[in-house]
């Protein structure tokens, strides 16, 4: 009933959201789900008041649910073309899908 | 000290929230986390502007931190329930809990 | 290319969480990721209007990739100090990391 897939994380700066988003469809992922995130590891490292930087929100988390390769493909892409210049951690991770995204027009 | 549990991901449009998070209860799971999301993979498949859907926030990501034959009762009836008419997606996954909600009155 | 990792998700009151960002720092870990959350298994127990509670968003989700060692010692501390007084839940999970958070100055 269930198929295994695998679900890559990628935590970072929303400014870049477009470009994530872009080599996620590029590379074929069907859907991916993008939540408001806060917390330290960002460029603008908070050290003193941790409610102002989680209250900031300046970062995103995306996950997508797709086979291993594409996964593979993805976060390596992500990691090489932005994470040079931009803060962000990538985890890939095994799971069972029910059910993929589908799609209504 | 961790007992081995199972995770339900479901990643679908808010407005559907409320029957999930019924079907969530009927079957007898103590506690759920509902997170607001953006994302592709929905009704309201965008193509061009990225960040207007993001932004706009219409799906709940719904997480489920249950014994695995809950997880699956839960997953297969959401699925059965929901995803003819609505979009989404459910994965599950192992994880180990080392302490369920504890409700306090 | 990807290293073996744990991840702690911490779902608890935002109340707590300067504290339980305090344990994660503590600890060594180099980053975390917070995001808002609503649902159910928390203090204030909702039973007839879903929506209401899931709007307060009165949680936080709280997600650590780090070593096992200190995954499960920021798991094991922020059980013992706040969970006797707060609501929450506590798993841990094997992920791989493809780069870690990096620290921009």
């Amino acid at each position: 009933m269930t198929h295994k897939a695998r679900r890559v994380v990628l935590v970072t700066e929303k400014l870049i959201l477009d470009g994530v988003v872009r080599i996620i469809e590029a590379n074929g992922a069907t859907g991916y789900t993008v939540v408001d995130a806060g917390g330290k590891g960002s460029r603008n490292v908070r050290s003193v008041d941790h409610v102002s930087v989680v209250d900031a929100f300046t970062n995103v988390r995306i996950e997508v649910v797709t086979t291993p390769e594409t996964a593979e493909r993805i976060a390596e892409e992500v990691a090489a073309t932005y994470f040079e210049n931009y803060s962000g951690i990538v985890t890939l991770e095994d799971v069972e899908v029910l059910r993929l995204w589908k799609f209504h027009h």
